[in-house]
């Protein structure tokens, strides 16, 4: 027997985009029902991203004191960047007059669950989406399954896809699961995390003939390093010892505090925009909408950006029963999206070394970098973008 | 019998490099000879290049009422940037509170021969340089022939090579005429002169979904118009009709102002920076040291910033016998000259349409433009690269 639940909004994916966006309807009084396959743990002990706009944690202000982004996660006023063996420091106060904060997106979860619990949100764990059924109706159905394969359906007037990168939602809105604008890179990263202090005050970007490196942060204790490497690469291919030789020789002129490495990975670059965003009563927000290679760290900016414009087209639809905030949500959305897309791909191809760069390749792009770091409008032009673009829909 | 001519520069080439190099020279009290094998009613008649950097103006100022650039050229204030069927305007006055010049390289040289010649400059037409002897010592010599193929040497103390991108002193500096850092691009120009009155005020850079257009001016009454083409395109491959209609497709929005076409040519784009610029007592400036393609308007400009370089290693060299500017000459100019290289290729691939872009690569492109154009420090950062970086050394 198929268990149906009833609420406005049913939001696939327990993300730091469908639990901000149920926040943001519940506080314009829409309720909302969240559900999600993995389990709350699994979520909320990911270790992922860890750069947040300012923007971003203006928006987690909004869930008081459960959003510890300023208390817990430190402000950045700038990241260098290295190359030719020197550090450039990109000065985001001096710059632009914003900043970023380093606050890892589980964290991030762990605010966002504590603070939906905590206002008795319908948020359930473990429950599979399969589809979604009368998507131009104004009464869409989510199809899927509970934690105990027996059938469940949520039945609401409108439906949101923040289901990530293999999402569900996604064949029902544009088309098919795979149907987007697509790249790919001849590169990745090979990332670390270990328990050592930071080794720098703030993130390097360094750009060394050997390829890239960015020497990130996670807290105090923890920190995410990352070094380019070939798609292919077996994480188990390098000792401890081997990794640090690798991270070291591409930052120059800093010694690395190193410390045990509890985590390795490879994490493939990807750029890919969905072709459509939005069908009848169905919208995507966030991974499942867009994927952006780490270099700018963008991904979950972009989705609170996406989510931002969502809530207020729902609570256009849903309070004020006008549709025109939905019509125009993906093309705002995607100006955002588009930019995003190039700033990634930029930091991507300002920093890395294409397998393909030739030597006139390799010193164009000592120029470019150059050309930035010399100039105070380069410096602002990339610390504007990298703090985020200001909200202005 | 070899004619032999002594001095203490001798310069290949009376381009605007070459003329200049000698005026800035002759300021010093130092004497050179300039040959050049072409005519000079060839050299004065040749409507080449139109855009000079504020800093280029500033130094043909030393010209006195010789240069004509501020009294027959017009400032500009700006440019334009059109895509998706809008204009945007790069506001260089507001941006950085500096400007360009249009006065094209022709009168740019009709300017400095008159110069040259009124101050008695050695200043030889149709003299063909075939080699360069003796680099590595103290007197290299020019070997030469005169118009009438007659033998004809120059004993210097320095030779430099402002002979263009046929270089003749390129073999003897940088191994090789061809030993260089090289980029092809899979497109050209068609470029028109025209007899018509401007169809702007000021420059339009259009990006559209049939390719880059770029409508030009060289006077009040003669323009000069560019659309992107295939690399191998006949210059008679398009009747008048039909060029017309190619250049009004990409700039929609605008009435081009049409009127006779006297000239038609495709120009090629290249990039190339030679491996050296200098060995023993020889050095290159201008094509002879680099080509860009010619979408940043930087060839001539980047031309007379190397001659501003050399001038000054020159008169150290020969007025007080000290070396050490010779010795960082290459290292300076390369600087700048590798950021020239990169704003030309960042201006011809923000605005040209590759053969090859994926649907990706077209939205990230408008994704691009549109972050330059709606950030006060993306048109900054433009605006102060096409007005031409300060002179820092």
């Amino acid at each position: 027997m198929t268990t149906t639940v009833r609420t406005r909004v049913a939001i696939i994916g327990a993300g730091p985009a469908g639990l901000l966006l149920s926040h943001l309807l519940d506080e314009a009084g829409i309720a909302s029902v969240v559900i999600d396959q993995r389990s709350r743990d699994e979520i909320e002990s990911t270790i992922r991203a860890g750069i947040l706009e300012q923007g971003t944690v203006e928006l987690l202000d909004t869930l008081g004191a459960h959003s510890r982004a300023r208390t817990v996660g430190h402000r950045h006023d700038g990241i260098e960047l290295r190359f030719e063996g020197e550090g450039h420091r990109i000065d985001f106060a001096a710059s632009v007059g914003r900043a970023v904060w380093l606050y890892p997106q589980h964290e991030v979860l762990k605010d966002l669950v504590a603070a939906r619990l905590a206002a008795g949100q319908d948020l359930r764990f473990g429950v599979t989406a399969e589809g979604i059924a009368d998507a131009e109706t104004s009464s869409p159905r989510v199809i899927a399954r509970d934690a105990d394969g027996q059938p469940f359906e949520i039945e609401a007037e409108f439906v949101v896809g923040s289901d990530g990168s293999r999402s569900i939602a996604r064949a029902t809105v544009s088309g098919s699961s795979q149907g987007g604008f697509f790249r790919e890179y001849p590169f990745a990263w090979f990332g670390i995390l270990c328990e050592a202090p930071p080794s720098a005050a703030e993130l390097i970007y360094s750009n060394s003939p050997d390829g890239f490196a960015l020497v990130s942060q996670r807290s105090d204790t923890v920190q995410r390093m990352y070094f380019q490497c070939a798609p292919d690469t077996d994480t188990a291919a390098f000792s401890e010892e081997q990794l640090w030789d690798e991270l070291q020789k591409r930052v120059p002129g800093t010694t690395l505090k190193q410390g045990p490495i509890f985590q390795r990975d490879v994490l493939r670059f990807r750029s890919f925009v969905a072709h459509e965003l939005r069908r009848g009563r169905v919208a995507l927000v966030g991974d499942a909408a867009h994927t952006v290679p780490p270099t700018g760290a963008k991904g979950m900016n972009l989705a609170i950006a996406d989510v931002r414009l969502l809530a207020d087209a729902l609570r256009r639809l849903l309070l004020e029963g006008d549709e025109r905030g939905l019509d125009t949500y993906p093309e705002k959305a995607l100006r955002r999206i588009w930019k995003a897309q190039h700033f990634s791909w930029w930091m991507t191809s300002l920093l890395h070394v294409a397998p393909d760069a030739t030597d006139f390749d390799r010193r164009r792009q000592v120029g470019e970098l150059r050309t930035v770091v010399e100039s105070e409008h380069g410096r602002a032009f990339l610390a504007e973008a990298y703090c985020g673009w200001p909200f202005t829909d």
